[in-house]
């Protein structure tokens, strides 16, 4: 039986979650909302910088979780998988400014790249941030994404996958970022979660829902207890492998991002406490 | 390298690819177009009834792969279960009044039901189906979904889970439907073809496409060559174990049903012969 959450005191949310805020909005709103921490996204630094963003965050208390999102880095050109090295060491240095332990990494797949050689490319460049990261002392969280983004976001679909790449790449900056949203019907999910924390690489657990019906592929996610997964119990099994660190709220939803976004933080909260 | 497709004669349409037409229609539009094969739709037989439905198949000279579809064996009460398994043995019945080989199985899913469970469920609804299945002579074949319909749809998710349950059920008669839709994301696809073939359990192979972006859930599946799968490599897997059986296009297609149906089927066949 999973504890229940009894405060907000491991609450944090991700700033698209409430995607009509700027940063200066989402700092506010959750500093006046009693949330303690952030994941940060990287649109929301355009037109401050991350010097800036670091100091504002420094300066609210609010505990920095993560930076999303690197990645992406299958191409089918020499110069596009360059490119996508240069981004993701920029996602480091933006990382190391804001006070961000580590970077989100949503891999990247290519419409009609066979799945394993994006998974090959995904490594490699990974293999090639590396130094920049070590040396920066900002981590890498690979995220696997739900097999329906297959296509276009990400060759790495299931934990064991995760597992396996983190295995291979043998660095302790190399870890998974669990997202129950992607991850909730993988077969293997409980026994890969053990094997992940047993690498030392459970860097971070987004939380959210499934609705029935999921109305859009990419923005109808729900809040906790809007669907059908049975969050306390994936909850407990990264808690009885001893990770105690945040629960991120990350919800894509064009519904939400419709309404008060204050109201909404109020909705989050009860959601939190009551059904993760 | 996979042998091209050089004629029709191991192409067959499901009725819903062109779901605009009647079973009648049907028949007759698929014999003028050369097109050898049928799977049947349940919801075509609504009004005709399996009898006269057999009649009209037999007399076509079109050659009746599968009945689709059976399964949704989880119920949050008994009650449920029983009428499903009662639902189950009807669909036997109307698969050997229309000459269909076997019955295709969306397995089902609960909202909130545990997937393991369900999948208990799933496994003991087909236990209790199969006498009158073997009676009949129809077989059983369990089709594995996309996890993005792991929610409502299925708990059987991936090819592992679906020989697994054939090895468990260990009955002639029950076996596996491959759809590339629902598979080519899969990590174990093409070993578990192998496994899944050496347990003489290889019974259907469906195919069509995964667009980009895919704009719903359900109804926007793509015809051969509209996406990104690598047909022809999964084709060339289940042939090199031995699967002499037919190609069957099942496309749900808002974009397609708005078609002139005549002129549909031309493109099917042409997207059949030049991207399977």
């Amino acid at each position: 039986m999973t504890e229940p959450l009894k405060d907000l005191s491991r609450l944090c949310v991700h700033t698209m979650t409430t995607k009509p805020l700027s940063l200066r909005q989402c700092i506010d709103a959750y500093v006046q909302a009693g949330i303690p921490a952030i994941t940060v996204w990287r649109n929301v630094l355009e037109g401050v910088g991350a010097e800036q963003a670091g100091a504002w965050l420094r300066e609210s208390g609010l505990r920095v979780v993560s930076l999303c999102r690197g990645g992406f880095f299958p191409a089918t050109s020499e110069e596009g998988r360059r490119k996508a090295i240069d981004d993701n060491r920029r996602a480091v240095d933006e990382a190391a400014a804001i006070g961000a332990p580590h970077v989100v990494l949503v891999c990247g797949a290519v419409p009609g790249l066979p799945l394993d050689e994006s998974r090959r490319q995904i490594t490699d460049g990974i293999a090639a941030v590396l130094p920049h990261a070590e040396q920066a002392g900002v981590r890498l969280a690979i995220e696997p994404l739900h097999p329906m983004y297959a296509d276009d976001r990400s060759a790495v679909n299931t934990m064991r996958q995760a597992n396996d790449m983190v295995e291979q790449l043998a660095s302790k900056s190399v870890g998974v970022a669990v997202d129950i949203f992607h991850l909730w019907w993988d077969p293997e999910l409980e026994a890969q979660i053990a094997r992940c924390a047993a690498l030392d690489a459970l860097f971070a657990f987004h939380i959210c829902d499934w609705r029935t019906p999921t109305r859009d592929l990419l923005n109808d996610r729900g809040l906790m207890g809007d669907g059908c997964i049975d969050i306390p119990s994936i909850r407990g099994w990264v808690e009885a492998n001893g990770f105690r660190g945040f629960n991120e709220v990350e919800v894509f939803s064009t519904e939400y991002w419709g309404m008060n976004q204050q109201a909404y933080i109020e909705k989050i909260k009860a959601a939190y406490l009551k059904n993760s």
